[in-house]
């Protein structure tokens, strides 16, 4: 039977993953969320027709979101993930021993529920007794908080719809604000290929250059996210992420990771020339 | 006008490009042929349903199977391209001035013809007085020859039709022979993310690893290959493309290249975990 | 969110219908079963990979597959339906008062469950208290019964899987020894357009021909069915559906109908030239 | 190599047809103009995307918008085809002998010289020293002319485009204007079928009932069309297309047709009730 989920990742290129059954379909007051299952990418959830996440490279995504703050600094104690809803992230977070707290701010609870009750894997430790779920709007979480973190992640979707606050200029100075002095934010920051992409990771790593002494920009390979080349941007007011690297003190940790090494994380910031020129001068 | 070239990446993954025009339709002897126009990607090339390559990241693959290696040997003199009839990989030898011969073996007229009259671009340089075409199979040239090369490029599609004999132990022997005492071989070493290329690099790879001393693997994002992580071998008598790379003496040639940097060239050997592992225990 | 539903209707024809939603997938002992919703064609049925009724255009193939017969012959009492687990069949002839009795016969008891559950507009009547439902092989089902039917419909899938059997000799033969002295067998015979449908309606047209002393075809229009005409089988020991009809008498009865009526019932037996060739020499 | 054609024939519908090859690719001042060639339908003419004519499949709509109206009058002497570049219409036209004039007014020299060289079976007819090709707006054509034609018929696109204004009733009116008292008026009439093709037709019909003495609807099945039940609208001052109808007559002409023949014309106006309501009331 032929059913195929299509992203239309521009106006003429198309992305489908042939679907062997659809698991979940809910209009939330915010998004359009379905999860599907497949042969190739496993059960894969799309928010607003958009892929989020398969499960055949989720990995991927998680360990360079989480492992590469925490390799930098893995004293980190206090972290504030921002989106989020499958859940990954915060997996990968609750492997740290040293983490003491993580609060997780998730505007839909829509996405939190299917994904626990379908992506068991991806979403198996928000019930993790150091995670704290706040089901309300990033922004307004950040502008009201008065609490300090060692780590902020903005494990936000694409800028349009709800995710479109998290990628504002007011947004990454509450963030400023609500990090420790030796903080590190991280922050889901597009792909340089297609234009549309170029450009919103522009504005994005334009504004954060602005507020935070060190500002850096990293790579991963995403097979089913538009071009396959994907970035985070790194920044902190403390540590570099390459200088400030002590690769033995992660190793000793002895966590076993299927794409994120120490190797993988010093070459992650080694950029192609044109996506350096475009992180140099984001303008 | 909605027409549509799609590439089914796997039984279950399908790649799609809006197209503008058909420019060039051709059966030759050993394959079929297409070049069309698209407002994403620019021209582009197809081989038996394949992408072969788009105008618009043909210059990633092109900068990381010619630069890699000569960077790491600046001196290379001597070069024989297999395959590559689109004539990128020889546009990119040919600006190193200290290239003496270049000669380039590719089974298809029809596709160098084709390429030179629609992707002028990508072929300008095949008239390069360096440069030598053989249109004969590389398998019969490699066995056959008795030159020594400082170089051997393997440029090839896909283990099937053609490009088959290009993946097989007797051609790597034949490589190996060619080679002089500090030769290079680079090959087109597919991807490590979809079962069917995985499998492929992982038999390449484990024949290339008996032969040379130095055989190692190393990655570029190529976004209009399946999943986009993809990856050349890289094998030598000699030179360790990280322990023997002088970065100094590549910056001074002072090329201008759009993917290729000197950390481009390091992170690109730094593998993830997983396709460590696969080169690591190919079997 | 683009998700859809792709029937190849021949290797290089594709008819896709966008999905808003999948309400049931199943795996029978026969086949795999899905039923959609969607903007377009509100709900509709696959099966085997294949559309079998969407809500839009289903009133046209059972108003053919009904009324065309019963219009013929409105003294019917006794109907067999073989197949036809969607229910539209017998929805139409529960319409007549007349009717006495109704005989279906269907493999799959997961096509009539899930056509009760999620198209009840269609499966509406199958607890009309004239209906006997019986789970079985058609084929089988005709080789045992010693009744004797009125009228005979074969609501048949394409002759590939569970239906295959009831394309053959022997399942024909059958039905003419079931049928009373003036009954009348209709059966789903495919379409005259593509290579493949044209050939399976020749190979039922010269069967029944062979059985029948009146056999006949008529069309109708069906936009979810490959190329849209389509055609239904007629076949009786006495009644010819022309000479024999008497429009009077049905449209006394007083049925509301979308598509049937008395001139469509005509206009359907008048068959485009490359048609009548077709089933004058079905060979 | 796929390599597909598709029509969006709703926003939530798709028809897709494999390419072999582009043949032709041009955009005129009036139009994108694209013909291909293709395994199943043979070559075909896309006109702003959208399905012209298949080989496969012309000979339907060539013939019931030819012959019914020839049929109905065969004394026929003087034509003006609107539109129908293809040259289709004319080419069977120039079947009767009894035709001593066509005048074909086509706004697009560029979709005329096209098909003359990439459908030459289609358009193989327009050098019949009969016809006078006239490039011009229909529009103006007939808001200028002063000749009297027996039959008159627009061969025109969907209303949108160069199309649009043979879908007016200034168009008409001068249709009216132009006919003999015992002209015919038969023109593209959309389909009934899906929403926007439906109110297409109707408003066409209204406009064309409020001026003809008689005017009707006529049906036929056009696989590669959407729905594939597509309408001609046939009006006259004097003749009704059944009542009128002289088969005899148009059997003496011994044409060989594929598809028309003097049953299926009494069957194509025997309309659908849906498609009677439609008509009986276009608003």
């Amino acid at each position: 039977m032929e059913l195929w989920y299509t992203q239309p990742q521009t106006d003429n290129i198309r992305f489908s993953i042939k679907v062997k059954e659809e698991l979940f379909s809910g209009k939330s007051p915010y998004q359009q969320i379905n999860i599907f299952d497949s042969d190739e990418m496993g059960r894969f959830l799309i928010i607003d027709g958009i892929v989020m996440l398969t499960s055949k490279d989720e990995f991927i995504y998680h360990d360079m979101i989480v492992h590469v703050p925490m390799a930098t600094n893995p004293d980190v104690k206090k972290v504030l993930v921002i989106g989020g809803g499958d859940g990954g992230t915060v997996r990968e977070l609750t492997r740290y021993a040293g983490i003491e707290k993580i609060d997780m701010v998730e505007i839909d609870r829509m996405v939190v529920e299917a994904c626990q009750k379908y992506l068991p894997l991806t979403a198996s430790k928000l019930n993790d007794k150091r995670v704290q779920l706040h089901f309300e709007n990033g922004m307004e979480f950040v502008r009201r908080s008065k609490e300090k973190y060692d780590l902020i992640i903005v494990d936000s979707t694409d800028p349009i719809g709800p995710g479109e606050g998290l990628f504002t200029m007011e947004f990454y100075k509450c963030c400023f604000n609500l990090l420790s002095e030796d903080g590190i934010l991280v922050n889901q920051c597009e792909s340089p290929f297609y234009e549309k992409n170029a450009k919103e990771m522009r504005k994005a790593v334009k504004k954060i250059k602005s507020l935070f002494p060190i500002s850096k920009v990293y790579q991963y390979n995403m097979p089913t996210y538009p071009s396959g080349h994907w970035l985070f941007g790194f920044a902190s007011k403390k540590y570099d992420p390459i200088k400030d690297f002590k690769p033995e003190k992660w190793e000793a940790l002895g966590l076993e990771t299927k794409y994120y090494n120490t190797d993988v994380h010093i070459g992650s910031f080694m950029l192609p020339t044109y996506v350096r020129k475009m992180v140099e001068n984001p303008e």
